[in-house]
């Protein structure tokens, strides 16, 4: 099955909501945000690293505004402490595999100590997620490190994100099936101006498939075992180019873990479920009364994050021969209609 | 309409989940938890107190460990550093009206110095949530105090819990619809054991109401305006009897939160969304490796009660000949019913 | 002894600091600041309410930036979880008797609903702090309510602020002398401006004295028992004109509560030991680069509130006869003096 | 200068306060923690490893429950989240070097998956703490990774700890002087049963040191410039073998946070301020009503370590020629005898 012919959820006639899809409908609609991948697969290896990367940061602009919610604490999230005590961040957001998020962690300070503006600097906090991708990678090997760091950062750029099995979403399995990268975006108005919220995930979560409310269980649908997940977890990216504080990206963040909910997690408690928000907006920050669309598109675009990284992912045989398989299109197709989504549906909604 | 023909949850065959329900599908499924309701309804006030009545509370046991989540913090809630730093409720858990609350709070206090066993208390931590009934209700009176106190909290009682525009919940709207208490529980394994977990809700909250995954938007089904939601809020509270301790409670209480996005939650930034969690059980705690199912249970426990919160809420014209209108119970089933759910479905799921 | 023979810790030489003193050394130093008390004194009763009023909160401007920092939770605070989610305050800030908190919200909610911009309001989110003043008051039967709270908002003014055994600090007891209220200020630059950080606090904590880091234990200086703290706890309100966030409020906040340590509180574990910072000034926040002297600054003004909350109380007896000593000044002064702090000290520093 | 002719606060005659000394007054006194140092010491380099290793740890223990308290979180701590989710730790605590913290921690999670039982291990959580050595050291150079970390854990042994400026203490500095490494313990009762508590700091930061109240100002002292502290902050290690459950762990470190007041912290705002605590022991967790002492006990064990690192300190030329110079003991103890404290004074208190 070849990748092209896998839909995002906007293709198979999900509804976006109340809100409208961006252009690329992925997080690189937010201006100023580009994402790359670096993908490691062997037949040992299944894992990778994907940068988030915020051209608002450079030398006359050392952080953004940041915000940070912890759903499920189980996990690695480097540079924690610091985003929440000053709601800030000072580099790209990196993701990847469990065991080596603190070799990415060091080589993210590698590559940052090199460029314009931090000749001098002596204090640096680096942000890395992950998620563990053991099911289908020899995670003990903690194979990622500085070259796939620096791979993922130098392409990263605007427009279409890949989705699916990439970068650190090259191991991941979500709700039984792979899992792997989504992105989703959305535009909003925030008091008199309208702006983008944008999201992408790495899903590596437990539960029950939801699509637009359908459930898709993969032990009803697959024909072998679903896959399992492996000390479960998502991490969630949120951008915007409204000028939130980083209170308001904090109470932005909350409602991208509450997303989870929406297509199914079962939030087990092995797993590290965060969402990281940042502004790259200008100016004097909206007044919270301003906010709740902002919040409502930001569930609408992590939630179809969540969908497309399962959509789009196609089935893996990884380590030690272990498969994780893609949700069956033509099936996830049948029963949208049955509920009266989609194309295929001869029921109006 | 009687109330008897509202049917709850599962009476519209909405399924359990993974978990099955308890006896009264109710939180006083739980040991020695009772539930009170003080209900006032005027053609200026609808409102009301609602009590959840640990047993295990008494002369020989002054607190019991309980677990706080702050979904968006924008509400009165009041005992909410004494429960976090300890750890632990002192006094029942009540419901009531937003300005009414620091009343109730103080009528609470004067209750309990007379119990026995506080015969030289100088120092209690009372535990009342609100949320803002000022639609259907004249809010500003600040009309609920000690008699309301005092009746629900003897009216507390083991069995079936009345649901619906009840106790607190009789002035509430939620997802445009009446809304009010709702209550449900689920059978649970913690390790080798089995325990209740029983949740209830004071819905008022905004968004669109999902049921099993089937959307009902009140601007599509009812005739007129939906209810507005003035300072929409959910209090949700959990019991179990499970003996965890604080910091698992804490754990339990955030899936309580999460469970509102599974029923259509929009979070709006107004919102005063609090889960308080206690346990009445006694010995050594789980372990954490032991705590994914009961995670998963109260999920489904709480999205059942707040379905049943405004499933059971009948339709109320209340302050300033406003009125918030019941869900109708037969479009309800007919749209779980083209989605395959319940016994009027002609699909199998 | 007369009050006016008690000094203030500025009178007995004890050094400023880094920084300046304001004008009246008080948080009515900051702009806009004003501060009332309502004292309640019989033979049962020694309790009160304390109110920080700030002007900028008004029919033009409905909330101000706020920060909260829990030292220790066991306390009652009224107002938390709203204070932190919005970043912000609505109303003064009261301080009284632990039991007495409820009630005393409850008539400020009345108070503020009959104010200009508020003739529609149905949801407002009161601040009441207290400690517990049973030691030399009837607790137990909540004497404190709408006319002190009414009497204390009525007194607020700017000018000198009555310490020690005044409004809310009548009945408060700290490190085994009588305490209270006491208040100081910083003169601090942030950036390139100069602004006043101003404190004061309701002293009522165990631990041994320190001033300017010299021990004065009660339990060597007193001729009897030193006073027994019932429920110890310091509540510390810091306001400034610097226009800090509600994030980098926080972050004063906590410092406010690392002071206690300096005046030699045990931080006991029945304490309830919060800070609530508030900031009156407008524009642009400021960098947090330039923050370190306002933490300091805020650091002095608290350490000093608290040790002139001591050195202005007078002797009180009270509730069952039980009697709270002032701190002997003349043995202050001879221990500072062998130290060689203030007047009578022969040896410079 | 050698460093045996350097005297900790004890053979000063600084009293211990309210609480007995241990044995070694150190953090090896909690039975089975050991602490092991790797010290880097070159013309460039002053940097190095500190493990702090519970025994309690291994293949029939995972982990073992811990708290945190962020004082100031402006630094890079490493397994923030899951210590606070999971309320426990499961891999020794190191202390390192800021912008060696990650390869530290990628070496400490090679370590641990060699060890006897964490063959299949797939997810861990290393703990990692880290201040910022940049005035004596060539920070950007991140010189400490898996040697440094290997030798620290193979010297980690019980008895006598070396203090001042060794391990990761070798290149820090604290309030104007030549900081380190410091630790101290204290006996004390919990219920009926008397217990250890340890602390081990990292020295780091900035303000005025305080021996037993008497300010030592740098400034004042020293006859050249004061050590300059770049990127100030200080990690705080606090053990015991009362068994405190996660919550209550969390209230010590609170203390162990305040505690850093008491020896002159100016908390700047650049300041990475962390206690970590951890409880070795076993059986039900003590009443919160009788955890007081221990609350004292850890500000007495943490104030008199941050005083051992300064005290132990011996100066040191590092990085570009910098020098931090040791705090001259002569001049300490005139200070101390003039204030009445010590062997030298001519008072008693």
């Amino acid at each position: 099955m070849s990748m092209e012919s896998r839909p995002r959820a906007a293709e198979l006639g999900i509804p976006a909501g109340q809100f409208a899809r961006g252009v690329e409908n992925a997080i690189t609609d937010v201006p100023g945000i580009r994402v790359g991948h670096s993908t490691v697969q062997t037949e040992r290896l299944s894992t990778g690293v994907t940068a988030i990367v915020p051209d608002a940061l450079g030398p006359d602009r050392k952080s953004i505004p940041a915000g940070l919610s912890v759903g499920n604490g189980y996990g690695k999230l480097v540079g924690v402490s610091q985003l929440c005590e000053l709601g800030s961040i000072e580099t790209p957001v990196l993701l990847t595999s469990t065991l080596s998020a603190f070799r990415v962690a060091d080589a993210l300070v590698a590559y940052m100590l090199e460029q314009p503006g931090h000749e001098t600097t002596t204090t640096l906090n680096p942000v890395v997620g992950e998620t563990n991708d053991g099911f289908l990678s020899d995670i003990r090997s903690r194979p990622v490190g500085e070259a796939e760091v620096r791979a993922a950062l130098a392409a990263a750029d605007t427009g279409p994100v890949a989705e699916g099995g990439v970068g650190a979403g090259t191991g991941t399995v979500a709700l039984g099936y792979k899992g792997g990268i989504g992105t989703a975006s959305r535009i909003v108005g925030v008091g008199a101006t309208e702006y983008t919220v944008g999201a992408i995930v790495q899903s590596n979560y437990t539960g029950t498939l939801q699509l637009a409310g359908v459930p898709i269980p993969a032990a009803e649908v697959l024909p072998g075992e679903p896959a399992e997940t492996i000390g479960n977890s998502c991490m969630i990216v949120v951008a915007t180019d409204a000028p939130l504080d980083a209170r308001q990206l904090r109470r932005l963040a909350n409602r991208a873990v509450f997303a989870l909910r929406g297509t199914g997690s079962d939030f087990a408690q092995g797993s590290g479920d965060y969402a990281i928000s940042v502004s790259v907006g200008t100016g004097a920050p909206p007044s919270d009364d301003d906010l709740s669309p902002a919040f409502l598109a930001t569930m609408e675009a992590v939630e179809e994050a969540l969908v497309n990284s399962v959509l789009r992912a196609e089935t893996r045989v990884g380590f030690e021969g272990r498969t994780a398989h893609a949700v069956p299109i033509a099936e996830v197709r049948r029963r949208l209609a049955r509920a009266g989504i989609g194309a295929d549906s001869l029921l109006s909604r």
